[in-house]
């Protein structure tokens, strides 16, 4: 699955994409921007550049204009191509941003990324989470149901539940604390007010490509040419809320006031290369049910990406001090491959549509420092962590920032990053 | 709220629309429609014919053209509308199809129904379930949690959950029987195959008007200018796969492979005479919390409203026999009220768009012949029922079909009906 577009020795003529953290030309992520003054389209991060693929396509040099319109700019049709076009159009525009006869006529539609408003890459028809960091699950089940913290069907069943799209929004947009009813186990009737115990989640984005026909399932072979691209997303959660609401039907208002995703989708494509074999199921774990078994993906199926999480507290942003991080986790902590939760998805007949969204659900590591929301890393908020300025969390603040980044790293490749996915909490109405 | 539209005086030239079950003239749901070998467009039912609004905005005669466009035509501009247009665009469809000036150039603008093919209405954004019917959640819980089947937070808390949007279909479309994971109590891993036990959930749907901006929510007084209109949802649901898969997160695969909403709109203004008094919560029961309590939505906030399933089978569809009538519920058995539901909903921030659709949950009344769901009336498959023909049901099986109905009745008002939603049963791939 790799080709020229992942070569280390590739250059761009984009002198700040040398060595970028995480836009080298290697990586070439989509998503739908505005210049300043200008209305949004479509474009792809090269360096600390944003190349215009509207005008690309305008000047005939992209293979395919239509899927990167003026009007109504998403992603959706570009998601919908067969997995060989998406190729194409990525080699297309490797080769636009390294060969230097095409740097005179493409070099000014390029645009300085911090002059930019990123949009939500897509119009997302349905978004669902999954559920598959199986330490998230045991830290988070031990503190719902500490008698029972991993429930049978784990093993077998890629839970998922579905989301709420409207409500999901770019890396940059505030947080809004949500009032909501509470109830502690020694209280006799619940209370409303602002959540008390306002969490992130981190968690790995899959953007949905061509999809299936209602009631065709996706066989797992085939499921990785329905995957789009990948991106960070935080469901940011309210615990109290959660803890109330959410029997027997799952969160509900706990979850769909606001989720975050960052803007730039990195491409199945440019993850080729940090693909890597899912590792064994713990001894005496069940083998997956054999919709959900394939060799092909039992060898490709991981992602070889760490997943950062920071914090900028108002306290910290005030002082001038840079973000903490509050943990590192890996996308390899994942119980289950992308392939797997997108066939069990579609495998009762359920139509996944070019631009839905997946979470994986959070990841977290085995390990404290590997925590994927503050839920864990304070123990409910009964230990809450202390920062390397003082102040303590056991739960989100208003005014707290939390900044999502991912980079993927092999041998032989050069990494690429996810740019950010961040927002701020504001107070609640 | 009821005005000249509803007076029983009010006859239409329209001959089938006299006494009509369903579509007399003080109905006037809408629609997207195609006439034989016609693209797609809106459309308002009358008695036994289907009037094309678009081609009655090109002559100019509706206030509001730009909510019935032939291009992508969808009932979501029409619902954006304040509810002070959406009651002018009522009363203009009142008046042409009332009075005599108007017949000469609308009667060529109607169609057959019969001859007409039925889309779904909106294009839907995001689809949420509740869980109002107190009988069948006292039902159904028994069945999940013999010792637990109403939990804590239902008489406090509107429970609902997201489903999905894009395998919503409308009336008509066939419905395929999932395959899915299943596993006894007594066994010790899943197999997984066709549904042993599909089922339909008889619910009332809920077209979203204007909605909410993310994080400023809608007032219990305001509410009811956020619903634009009503329908019939049959929420077909596997419940072996539910069993199975729904801890904890609730519902996914057991619901999401299709759910069936009836084509016509009944609109928020046709249904005003059909208002009633939401009776009193049974002594004991709490009070709701203030966000929820509204003494306006106390007095208007049931619904009048009778609600028939019937089931035909193969068998009795080869033999030329009618359906046989399950049913028969009523909307008043909902413990939370249509208003309740939509603040519930938007009461943490989350933003409703035009077109949302929200379903009620299973309306099922405290009898035995008022039962919104298979699994009610078999005892979970245990006590299968008979049929008039001798066939017996615990679930549905392949062939058979379900057909939901309502009418909306009330003292001095001309009964209005919903037309039908309906479902044959498809084999499993």
């Amino acid at each position: 699955m790799t080709d020229s577009t992942h070569s280390p020795d590739l250059k761009s003529w984009v002198s700040s994409a040398d060595r970028h953290a995480d836009f080298p030309i290697q990586n070439l992520p989509l998503g739908i921007f505005s210049p300043k003054d200008e209305g949004p389209r479509a474009g792809t991060a090269i360096g600390d550049k944003v190349l215009d693929l509207w005008a690309v396509a305008e000047l005939g040099l992209l293979p395919r204009a239509d899927v990167v319109p003026l009007e109504n700019p998403t992603l959706n049709a570009f998601f919908a191509l067969p997995k060989a076009d998406r190729m194409a159009f990525r080699q297309r525009l490797s080769e636009l941003l390294s060969d230097e006869q095409y740097r005179e006529k493409v070099e000014p539609l390029l645009y300085d990324a911090a002059d930019c408003t990123m949009h939500l890459p897509a119009r997302i028809g349905d978004y669902t989470d999954f559920y598959v960091g199986i330490h998230h699950a045991m830290n988070i089940g031990k503190q719902f149901r500490p008698d029972n913290p991993l429930l049978p069907n784990y093993k077998y069943v890629p839970i998922g539940y579905h989301g709420r799209a409207s409500s999901i929004r770019v890396s940059g947009e505030p947080v809004t604390r949500p009032n909501g009813q509470r109830k502690a186990p020694d209280e006799d009737a619940p209370v409303r007010g602002p959540s008390r115990r306002l969490d992130y989640e981190l968690e790995l984005g899959v953007w949905i490509g061509p999809g299936n026909a209602l009631g065709e399932p996706i066989a797992i072979a085939d499921a990785p040419d329905h995957v789009a691209g990948f991106g960070l997303l935080n469901d940011w959660s309210a615990r109290d809320l959660q803890g109330w609401e959410y029997q027997p039907l799952g969160p509900f208002l706990a979850k769909n006031f606001h989720s975050t995703v960052s803007p730039w989708v990195v491409t199945a494509e440019a993850m080729a290369p940090f693909r890597k074999a899912q590792a064994p199921r713990p001894e005496g774990d069940p083998a997956p049910l054999d919709y959900l078994s394939d060799a092909g993906d039992r060898k490709h199926g991981a992602l070889a990406l760490e997943l950062d999480t920071f914090l900028l507290t108002a306290k910290m942003r005030d002082a001038g001090e840079a973000p903490h991080r509050l943990s590192q986790s890996a996308a390899e902590h994942m119980y289950w491959t992308v392939a797997q939760i997108v066939t069990h998805h579609a495998s009762n007949g359920c139509d996944l549509r070019p631009g839905d969204l997946l979470g994986t659900g959070t990841i977290s590591g085995p390990n404290d420092d590997s925590l994927g929301s503050l839920m864990e890393m304070s123990k409910g908020g009964k230990e809450p962590i202390t920062l390397p300025n003082g102040e303590t969390r056991g739960f989100l603040e208003d005014g707290d920032e939390i900044i999502l980044k991912a980079t993927a790293k092999a041998d032989g490749a050069v990494p690429i990053g996810f740019g950010e996915c961040r927002a701020v909490v504001r107070p609640a109405p």
